[in-house]
């Protein structure tokens, strides 16, 4: 088959419903409620295709349209299959969706890491790209919470007097570069509580540098994302700055997505809803 | 128009495609991964029908498909969907829509409780039948938490020490039912934790009686539901008891869709996940 052909085929594959209903699906997402006119021009549909396919997704809970405003908004219908997906993906499944966009832009191995106590650190799982030359560690390692980016992640979150006792018993010279100094070592847990990321320069082991984010949850670190890469490749600070911000980012994204934190008139979050209505 | 005319026009808005796919997605909702014969035989559609929708809901990524296994599962897109979704029902929202699937078989008024402190609850929402007969309540009103099955609820889930301690300071007769005997009270919320609902028969207002169940979160009420009645409706035990295990059914419905605990292997919830894979 040639490339042309392939590509014919991989688009007859489409349904076009299906692709036009995400269009509506997305525009909610972005915008919130919307009213059938809103939905067109921001779908490019036609008004009858828009409303034909929000009454269909009306019925299946997909959409749900608001009597008083007559705008449309996300349903339930989609609470209960993001609910079952995520059952299915798992927190490591969902986070590695998130890192897989990485892949292409970041030429690193990336490492979801665990803490199993104050100051003990779990690989649980890792993504790592198709080529052949990369740094690779194997899952389950059990690493010192000093030892690199990750461990400050995780530090950045605890309370001062915690920290102050687990670097107190001593910082480990791991390379030359390694930070053995408290004070240094607690200006860089500053600065990753800043930041949102953390950084690591051989500091843990030679040729390797580590760039990290925290996923939090109720301002907690559930876990850490970290992209593990030759020193060389993060010699420049512009690469850093990037990465460390992509990586919040992701972890930003799906913190949100795992843990939803609904604002507004809930009354669940603050204050209690007493308006009559 | 006729009643016949209405049905056709409204069976002529639904799009097929949506329909259809909406059959694949509560296929894998329903059973976890499956292969597409599996996703054949369980939707009714036909394989090829099957395949072009679960390609164009896999480039969505409503569904992903595992290389190996060759199954198809729910994807992160419905994650980021069903999270969007929460926000903007928000938790009362989301609650709500579980509520109206009680209307039909429950002639009650059903009320949201949140707890304000140790002492009090307050009304943050409800949802009534569309006939004039019933019990209503204002909203915001604020309630004492001896007051009636939503009290015990909550009360259910604190410390023993804590319970002792606001039944001490005495247990107000609202009517001739009201439990005032501290230990009478104290197994009636003992009754509660095992069962995961409580009743009220007029013991707060004479002639109303409620069933009324807790929604947790991390084993803790986060809000009650309570079917507020004309104390006839709820004479008979069978019908307390149909009841209180609906509303159990419908918190826990509620609790999973807002606040999901994914098991297996992401080793968040448990132990660390450190296969080597």
């Amino acid at each position: 088959m040639s490339r042309g052909e392939v590509a014919q085929t991989a688009k007859a594959y489409q349904v076009p419903a299906i692709e036009r209903s995400m269009l509506i699906l997305q525009a909610l997402q972005q915008h919130g409620p919307l009213g059938l006119a809103d939905l067109v021009s921001e779908t490019g549909l036609s008004r009858s295709t828009c409303y034909y396919l929000v009454r269909t997704m009306a019925k299946a809970q997909l959409v749900e349209s608001d009597e008083e405003t007559r705008k449309y908004h996300l349903g339930i219908g989609l609470v209960e299959l993001g609910s079952a997906a995520t059952e299915q993906l798992g927190y490591l499944g969902v986070i590695k969706r998130y890192i897989f966009d990485l892949l292409e832009e970041m030429d690193a191995t990336f490492v979801i890491y665990r803490r199993l106590d104050r100051g003990r650190v779990a690989i649980v799982d890792k993504v790592e790209p198709s080529h052949r030359l990369r740094v690779t560690v194997p899952l389950g390692t059990t690493l010192p919470i000093q030892g690199g980016s990750f461990g400050r992640c995780f530090l950045a979150y605890d309370h001062p007097t915690a920290v102050r006792e687990i670097l107190n018993a001593g910082l480990q010279r791991y390379t030359e570069q390694s930070i053995t100094d408290v004070d240094r070592f607690l200006s860089e847990i500053n600065g990753v509580r800043e930041r949102g990321w953390a950084l690591d320069r051989e500091g843990f082991a030679l040729g390797v540098s580590t760039v990290a984010a925290p996923m939090l949850r109720d301002g907690q670190p559930l876990l850490v994302v970290g992209a593990v890469a030759m020193a060389a490749t993060l010699a420049d600070d512009a690469t850093v700055e990037r990465w460390g911000r992509r990586l919040r980012e992701i972890c930003d994204s799906a913190s949100t997505a795992l843990h939803r934190h609904p604002r507004g008139s809930s009354g669940l979050d603050g204050g209690v809803a007493l308006d009559e209505r």
